[in-house]
């Protein structure tokens, strides 16, 4: 397993923790209904009482009036025994949470954020960037569309919130062309760093109101506009799509489709075997002729024609799109940037969630389209 | 390993998640200051501007005043790179989280909250409640001295913000005896859903402006005032007190104290080979004779007036009393309901610390006391 190299060496804690977070929360206002817009003190003082957010930012003094009497603190009561997660959240009103790692800025993937159909006021955004010169670059451009479609957009594209949080420097996570970031050796240490990254963004962010979680990478531009409810239509804890890459088949020129993300598979003895064979800090990777896995690979389970809602079992997942219930999360489980049964960041959260009683489902026919560099 | 039950069938996934979340936040409002009070649109917009608490909460529609146009999104920035978590961190104004599994209410324990000396306004409290009638009695004595505190006690008392959540039904976690609870074979489907509890409670309440987590059950009834300044002040990631039980020594009728928590420990071979030799399921516990694990105990070594500042390196923590630098957690440090090289829970959470490369430090003249049934 050469290699392979140690986490501890290639990936320093200080990669990632020590994080440099910089949280930008954007929220609209409505214009004025004439059935929202009494004014009476009574409303002022149930907006105004209720400034932490989230509920563990730094306490800020208010008042309502100059020279008022103390207004008694209002008890706001979340009633979060209504919380679910279903096959019919549009219904149900459930909050989603879409959570993106982003590294580069493409306006494709932002305007395919726009046509998702799931009722906008109930999605969440919250991006984690590196705290570098590209990670800048695509804070400004991100920060640039938010102010666009929150501000001056209709309405019915605003967003329920969105959290920007910035890291710090984080070399794996970014400035690698493609190529680079694939070599097999660069692979561990870039997972593990992606794992910090997803943990900080998913610990800071989920919330006791939250139903779902949508991982969607920042490369994934293309999607059906009802992603999220065709997903969560299967009721399942754990469902992952078919991510695929369009391109121009240089043959025929004209445009064709690969399978691009090989981290959603079924397991195999071999692969099994290769493990247990492995020392306690190496790691299995997938799609590298070197380490023959035989597992079987959901990126090759698509048919042409194919039904979009036949499902299959998984033992790993991908993160490029990835719908989680909340309450997986909830339970503990997180993205290891340690090897966990030589499994690391998505593919453990996968065997992870596994061990906390929850199984993964793939959508082999049903696809998003990864950005082609 | 026969009294080692399995997880899956000791502890159904059921048990914990589902959990059924009441989210109660409780902010007070200061009595007006001429300085805050200037009652004008401008701030009045600024704090009815941010009503997302958490932020993943419900979007809900405002209002300004009968009438006006659109209020553009105004955009309120977190600063997060001055995120610190020093030995100072009064000094330093860093917020924390207390976090409480709470199954039965101790006016003690509340008493010694309201005695500690870190400034009230940079602590949010948080706690999950099991959803039976032993956490409905818990529930309301809780929320009795929440009005108290908040609404008519000393301002200095005030707390930034109290989150309450409750979960589903959770037969291991309470309603035990002292007796029953500690038994070995109960153990493990015990702390299965105890992680479960505490990974939600963490999962739910952790904000990204949160610099400290400081996990305090609800049985501690008397610690140092200063408990959080000369626990930080080691500036550790993960630090622990030692926790004792005060008694009555039944020969002289003096009162005496003992050592309470065994999961505070510095690991042995023994205990390493013991592991090697189990199944993947079987987890090692402390404090039992039948499994002899030879590892060093913190509680036995604590001094008669021994220094209150030495430290130990520890591999295996207890909960009672825990601080956490809330990187930590960020990093995906959580508390595994699964055996995790054989260990579960707060021990199993120092492991994964580990694997992130946090280290753990035991105080062992250091003391916090348990409540005595």
């Amino acid at each position: 397993m050469g290699p392979v190299r140690s986490l501890r060496r290639s990936s320093p804690i200080t990669i990632v923790v020590g994080v440099v977070l910089c949280v930008v929360i954007l929220v609209f206002l409505l214009s004025p209904s004439s059935a929202d817009s009494t004014g009476s003190p009574l409303r002022k003082a149930s907006v105004a009482s209720n400034p932490l957010s989230p509920p563990t930012s730094p306490f800020r003094k208010q008042s309502e009036k100059p020279n008022a009497k103390r207004v008694p603190p209002p008890v706001v009561h979340y009633h979060m025994n209504n919380l679910t997660s279903t096959s019919d959240p549009v219904a149900n009103r459930e909050t989603i949470l879409i959570l993106t790692p982003l590294a580069r800025f493409y306006q494709e993937y932002w305007d395919n954020l726009l046509r998702l159909s799931y009722p906008h006021e109930l999605i969440t955004l919250a991006f984690i960037i590196p705290k570098n010169r590209e990670g800048n670059a695509a804070t400004t451009a991100l920060q640039e569309q938010i102010t666009k479609t929150q501000k001056s957009g209709p309405e019915k594209n605003r967003f329920a919130s969105i959290i920007i949080e910035r890291q710090d420097f984080d070399p794996p996570l970014s400035s690698q062309s493609e190529t680079e970031r694939h070599k097999m050796e660069n692979q561990k240490a870039r997972r593990a760093a992606m794992s910090r990254a997803r943990n900080s963004l998913l610990f800071t962010t989920l919330g006791p109101s939250t139903s779902w979680v949508l991982w969607l990478d920042s490369d994934i531009i293309e999607s059906p506009p009802t992603l999220i409810q065709d997903l969560a239509a299967h009721d399942k804890p754990i469902i992952v799509p078919n991510c695929f890459q369009k391109y121009i088949d240089p043959k025929t020129k004209q445009p064709a489709e690969r399978p691009y993300d090989f981290n959603s598979w079924q397991d195999s003895d071999h692969a099994r075997k290769l493990g247990e064979g492995m020392g306690a800090d190496d790691i299995l990777l997938e799609g590298y002729a070197q380490m023959a896995t035989y597992r079987t690979l959901m990126a090759y389970l698509a048919e042409d024609n194919g039904d979009p809602k036949q499902e299959v079992p998984l033992d790993g997942v991908g993160g490029t799109a990835l719908l989680v219930k909340a309450e997986v999360h909830r339970d503990g489980a997180m993205f290891p940037p340690f090897p966990f049964y030589h499994l690391i960041e998505t593919e453990g959260f996968a065997k992870m969630a596994r061990r906390l009683g929850w199984s993964a489902t793939g959508l082999p026919n049903y696809k998003v389209y990864h950005y082609n560099e």
